[in-house]
């Protein structure tokens, strides 16, 4: 656009506002200039009790207020006043022009926040005049100046003092006031969607176009390195489900959470929303290192940290159950990140908390949401826009199959095993097996580009522990090399989705070595 | 909401739409029972054309049309006739009740795609009329219904002949509405952000509150496995910047591009911005496998497939350049998914095109948007909402300085080794190790969860290739561990970014072994 400099003359300004913040010294500047001021209800009673000389819109437009106000300002004069070309015609017509129009709107966001589900208080506040008045102000910026939040008014009032309400500045508050009415929208459509359907926002994101409302929770110091710029933002939703709020107020020690601690926040819950109560995961860049599945926290935080006591340092551990002193004891001998469980107990808390830079968290709150990870979906910023995909909702352990397709049979606690890798296989990083015992894990092979090596990965830091245990793969064999290889280190069972035009060469050796191998038709893969 | 079944009497229409289609059957329909028309400008003219009875609506209002339409709906009369209660209050006012609203906005997205930056004619195109008026029609959809567009025209009429507007209809409808405006105002406003400061989607998701315009551009057979819906959705943006259209126009052969596919196929050409030309990348898993910068694609893709000729099969190659017959016979020795060039020679592509399921890409068409890979953002889904960072945009070949910090010096060529090694690495998932020699990948050790295990990996890959070679890290070194490998493997020099508390450990190593070790200062972690 270059430098702006057209200046305007503001005669007449229409001020008409929820949220009333400020609002009294921004008409006082004006009014001390002679502007005329129009207002409506609240507002105009606020302004006449201050003092300000101010018009009645009802006055100005000559149309009584009628349906409960829904109809006050949709009115010719008004809206021929603001979108005047200010030419000729408007000369004839003697058109009296509405040069600043300050409205913000209905807090319809409010509502949301304060778990409002019902319908008709919904409907009352769908704002239809403001977001018209200041659309209509912002198409007009040329010519009119608008200012559709409180948060501006200070810029404003500098500018308006210096006689330096260029059309630069009219153009921002224009792209704000789009910006305003789009988030205000696109929360009124996911909103009433949600109400009425019970469904959550992944069907809306069906659509051809969608706009999808982000609120910004947090601004990280940066993102996954110092030289990039990083923020959490919320999608909006009825308070009751909105575990954005996890992340603000379920920390109850430690410094601020940085990106990526979030990211392998999310990651952990994921973990544990698909495994039993009172399992344990240690996850460190993103993927489950350590994890454990017994009667108790302890038992299973034990069981976690013996799979790797190497990767844990500096790692975040997250535990579907409470956190006791015992426990706790155990937790303060190393170097953790962060702590995730459902409750600490008292005297657990007084031990961790002593550790200055540790972070703790406790999802209690919001653990049925989050447990459930519900009607979620995924994004990937990829070339020109967005991947979106259904969250993979199939927990193996649950939901699968265990289809036998060798001569061998697997034991009751192989299957058990098998379902307990297949859990944690979908939650590492593809191409990705894992080695499991007794419900614990051994071996992560996680990332490769080529499935034996993420095999070798994984048996090798099993080493001996390998021996009778579970080889859980995300995807097919599409040749028999990791099975051998599986042989050769001594694994009891191997469980994989199969589907490879190949598989028969590794049911082969799987038969030629009596070793049972299990189907379960269901692929995992997550990069 | 449960079962719906308030019917409401459709008495008085507004129709007013710029997508005239199908508008006439509707009207007939309405028209065919009785019910008055409103209409505007050219609607108003076609319905009369077609013998369709219906009142201008200044006729209706009273209200000559003024400022060249601006302010022609924008009126209490209709307005009154929309949003009443349809109470007592009504029927003493003696509204004039509107029951059915169909309007569909200005197409603002069109001159986005038809590349017009002039503000005069973006800002003629915005609706102002329009959005008011079925915003206001969802907001009372107890009383009306409202079609915000022409997709709803079949479901409307066969719902209208089965006396079956029921109030879960126009509810659906209502919601329609307010992603049709939400996703309409994104748009306004990202646009006129875009041409009035040059700058890119980024900088307007830096605020408080934002509404991400997506729009579909394909719906894919299923996302990462095959149990999840997924879709490809692009940012929209003018013509000449929106390269989501590669994904479309840029397949110049072969079946349809998956969910993976998208994913690597922008892994690739991310990791092909940081690169000279002429440079050839192979991606598997979003990691890169094999890659090589030479003076030719054809020696490139030779490297490249020297440096790694297991997990190339089915992976993705792409070029910086492009492909030549010589190069596409090595190509088409075996099974590839995916090759991307700027341009295929006619020869290549004959060679290639032979092959029924390989996919082929030619960008040369959005060359420099996608080699700058501009204005770009990452966003993850996370618990509860949205991480958005920027881009790493600092690209290590040219961008970082190499501070040798041990008493050996690296020769210039193993200066170039580094730059190179730390531009891979950068695109390697954390944590992550490369093993570089002539500008060729020898070794990657991506995605694992201790940094020593990454370096085994990518040493152990490399073999003996690794004697002489460079290494570099995605991060600092905790303690000398990698250092002491990388010395036993023969490694002749070391990049890393340092800042760890026990740098001077490794230094230490270094310098007892008259290694050259050089530090970056820039970590690029990337999960």
């Amino acid at each position: 656009m270059g430098a702006i400099v057209a200046n305007i003359t503001i005669k007449r300004a229409l001020i008409s506002v929820f949220d009333k913040t400020g609002v009294v010294d921004l008409a006082k500047t004006l009014a001390g200039d002679g502007v005329e001021i129009l207002s409506t209800g609240g507002t105009y009673k606020l302004l006449c009790e201050q003092g300000i000389p101010c018009v009645k819109i009802e006055d100005f437009t000559g149309q009584k207020e009628i349906f409960g106000g829904r109809v006050k300002t949709l009115h010719t004069k008004i809206h021929a006043g603001i979108l005047s070309k200010r030419d000729k015609e408007a000369q004839e017509l003697n058109t009296e022009h509405i040069d600043l129009v300050c409205v913000n709107l209905y807090p319809f966001g409010k509502l949301i926040n304060d778990n409002v589900r019902e319908m008709d208080k919904l409907i009352e506040m769908i704002d239809i005049g403001g977001p018209t008045m200041i659309r209509a102000a912002s198409k007009n910026y040329k010519h009119v100046c608008v200012i559709p939040s409180a948060a501006y008014y200070d810029e404003f009032i500098e500018a308006y003092k210096n006689n330096n309400i260029t059309e630069e500045f009219r153009l921002k508050m224009a792209i704000e006031t789009f910006r305003t009415t789009a988030y205000y929208d696109s929360v009124i459509s996911k909103s009433l969607f949600n109400v009425s359907t019970g469904k959550g926002l992944f069907d809306t994101i069906e659509n051809e176009t969608v706009a999808l409302p982000l609120n910004k929770v947090l601004d990280m110091r940066y993102g996954e390195n110092p030289h990039q710029y990083a923020s959490y933002n919320a999608i909006p939703t009825f308070a009751d489900e909105d575990i954005s709020k996890f992340f603000t107020d379920g920390k109850i020690h430690g410094k601020e959470l940085s990106y990526n601690n979030i990211a392998d926040i999310s990651g952990a819950m994921r973990i544990l929303s698909d495994l039993p109560d009172n399992a344990c995961v240690v996850v460190k860049h993103s993927n489950p290192c350590g994890c454990a599945a017994k009667a108790t926290t302890f038992e299973s935080y034990k069981a976690a940290y013996e799979g790797d006591s190497v990767s844990i340092f500096g790692g975040i551990v997250g535990f579907r159950g409470t956190v006791n002193k015992q426990t706790a004891e155990l937790l303060s001998q190393i170097f953790l990140e962060i702590i995730i469980c459902e409750k600490f107990d008292a005297d657990a808390l007084e031990i961790l908390s002593a550790k200055k830079n540790i972070r703790l968290m406790e999802y209690a709150a919001w653990k049925d949401k989050i447990l459930q990870y519900e009607n979620n979906f995924e994004m990937k910023k990829v070339l020109g826009g967005v991947l979106i995909q259904e969250r993979d909702r199939i927990n193996p352990g649950k939901d699968e199959e265990m289809n036998v397709i060798t001569n061998a049979k697997p034991t009751d606690a192989q299957i058990e095993d098998m379902k307990f890798g297949q859990t944690l296989v979908k939650h590492v990083k593809s191409n990705a097996i894992v080695v499991v015992k007794d419900k614990m894990l051994l071996g992560v092979g996680a990332g490769q580009m080529n499935r034996v090596t993420s095999a070798r990965i994984a048996l090798d830091w099993a080493g001996d522990k390998a021996k009778g245990a579970i080889l859980a793969s995300d995807a097919f064999f599409p040749m028999p090399d990791t099975v051998e290889l599986a042989i050769e280190r001594g694994i009891s069972a191997i469980v994989q989705p199969g589907g490879s035009i190949r598989d028969q060469d590794s049911i082969d050796v799987c038969n030629a070595n009596n070793l049972p191998m299990v189907f379960t038709g269901k692929r995992h893969f997550l990069h």
